[in-house]
């Protein structure tokens, strides 16, 4: 709602050169609906699933749902609010367009102290759905606290390398990456520069897996990926499985362990697991009320980068990332409510 | 988000003729942010009132809030929500712009079942800050439970006359009016000609007073109003004592006893206080975790408003009023997230 070109809510913080982390992702806003387990048949989603939809499946998508709460999103944006609500510093970069929730998306990651400068390049050609329109993730509730996400991508699926400025990747310690990206050439084109930026400047570089149907779709790139070009991924059980084709989560314990990548993985309710080249580690979850698990594993990858970045070990790392993911389920949206630092104060790991 | 030209989601029960109630208010989002005392001071913002500001006063504000949740909101359209939400039928009357936060607005009343066709009528002037942006309401929430509102109203200030059509408001058995409202010249003669309308259908009028800076702007006013013009007020102890000028609450409930009007008066954690022709009746609240108090009074009156067209003593319909208000001070946002039908069948008020 606020000018774009002009910074709102930097703290200061966030004015500081170095970053701990820089996160690259869609940058979205989500809409939020209670629905029954109907509508998501009605609608044509599976739930539990993120599906990608158009502009015109968006439209009818979002004149089924109810009454909806608008907050900003997108899942490495997430992360990185999280990394900065723990007094971390965090860089975002994504696309927006020149609209409303454009504005409310900026306003929010910029105000939670992270930095970010909207990557609007002009296009050659003509104004499209996509380059004026922010994307929006519809995310349907339900009863049983399962979320189910349509996302037109809208402005964020026109990222390309030109929108990634390898001086901005290079101030952060640790270049994140959001999983979804891979389904657009340009935007894969523009992860592997961040890569070569991140590596470049000593940095390290982590993967999110993002979803299961995302990791059938690359899992030949992301194989040939955990062979030097990363160095951390995050998954949850679902997606190592997926990455490796394993029968088994022990099957794709192993398989991972083997890579020699640092993982963290999301095991639900029962925390995670962390598999380092010197063994496994489980980590129990957070006691939490689970009203509703959007942004559990986003919040789970906050705290963990936070804690690699600031010199714990694996199994503290991951045991502040379970306490973020432990506050984001126990309300409505993705971005912690609490004080997370004060959180992880009171809990000893800060 | 959808085109604003068609109908999005009318059930069945909105495309009845006849309506219990046509609201007429501002259509406002709301944007919700937790803030510190001390930034409500630097904002030159007076802790639990509503201030009326202008575009460049909300761009400020704005910046310097925190992360939102936008949610749609305004006084009349929560109550008329809320009526729909107890299985009444309702109509919504009022101005927003054809922009994001507009289609946010138009699709969350309008999902909800209550009957609203978009009034957007063609100005003869160029377009302005008002004419093309939808009214929000910042609403800072401090840790005390208590909110305070800067209002632009945008579009929803350019209501006139011709955007009240006679018609719709004979659709309803009772015409429910928005104090605030009063603050602007043509909106004031648009909710003249809507009791002219009311009463010519041989329906009831009701006003709530809004807010007591509000009352004291228009105190000679709504006396007059008073005297004939109204069947109902709805007010809170600050409130009906500004009307009356009164220096206690007692002498404020004698004076509302005197004009003969059906009185609801909202008091906070004690319930309410109904005061008719035949003497008063204290109602009790109903216990609720108060997490948040925006829209307490709005939804009291969906309830009380539900009673009133559906045959209830007064006392019931201020039961189902305080069933309403615990509702919605047990969550953040000030449109009901339970099933309140259900609710109220469970308490036996249904």
């Amino acid at each position: 709602m606020t000018d774009l070109g002009e910074p709102v809510h930097l703290t200061t913080k966030a004015e500081v050169l170095a970053l701990d982390v820089v996160g690259i992702g869609f940058p979205l806003v989500d809409v939020l609906a209670l629905a029954e387990d109907e509508l998501l048949g009605e609608l044509d989603l599976v739930k539990g699933s993120m599906t990608l939809i158009d502009h015109a499946r968006a439209e009818r998508i979002y004149a089924a749902m109810g009454p909806g709460t608008e907050v900003s999103g997108g899942s490495a944006a997430n992360t990185m609010a999280g990394i900065a609500a723990l007094g971390g510093t965090a860089g975002f970069i994504g696309r927006i367009a020149d609209d409303e929730l454009g504005r409310i998306f900026t306003h929010d990651i910029r105000s939670t102290g992270v930095v970010f400068e909207p990557v609007m390049l002009a296009d050659d050609g003509e104004d499209t759905i996509e380059t004026t329109t922010t994307g929006r993730c519809h995310v349907l509730s339900t009863a049983d606290a399962e979320r189910t996400m349509a996302t037109f991508l809208g402005a964020g699926s026109l990222l390309t390398p030109a929108h990634v400025d390898p001086a901005f990747v290079a101030r952060g310690q640790l270049c994140y990456l959001e999983g979804y990206q891979w389904d657009l050439e340009p935007a894969k084109a523009a992860m592997r520069k961040a890569i070569a930026a991140a590596h470049d400047a000593g940095g390290i570089v982590a993967l999110t897996l993002s979803d299961s149907f995302c990791v059938e779709r690359h899992q030949a790139d992301w194989l040939q990926l955990a062979e030097g070009d990363l160095d951390v991924i995050f998954a949850n059980e679902d997606e190592i499985m997926a990455l490796f084709s394993s029968d088994t989560f022990e099957h794709a314990l192993d398989a991972v362990e083997e890579t020699g990548v640092l993982a963290a993985i999301t095991t639900g309710p029962a925390g995670a697991i962390v598999v380092t080249p010197n063994g496994r580690i489980t980590v129990p979850a957070v006691e939490a009320q689970r009203i509703e698990t959007t942004g559990a594993g986003d919040l789970f990858a906050s705290g963990f980068c936070y804690g690699l970045t600031h010199g714990f070990d694996p199994e503290s790392a991951a045991r502040l990332g379970n306490l973020c993911a432990a506050e984001i389920i126990s309300h409505m949206g993705a971005r912690p409510v609490a004080d997370l630092a004060e959180l992880a104060a009171e809990a000893g790991l800060l």
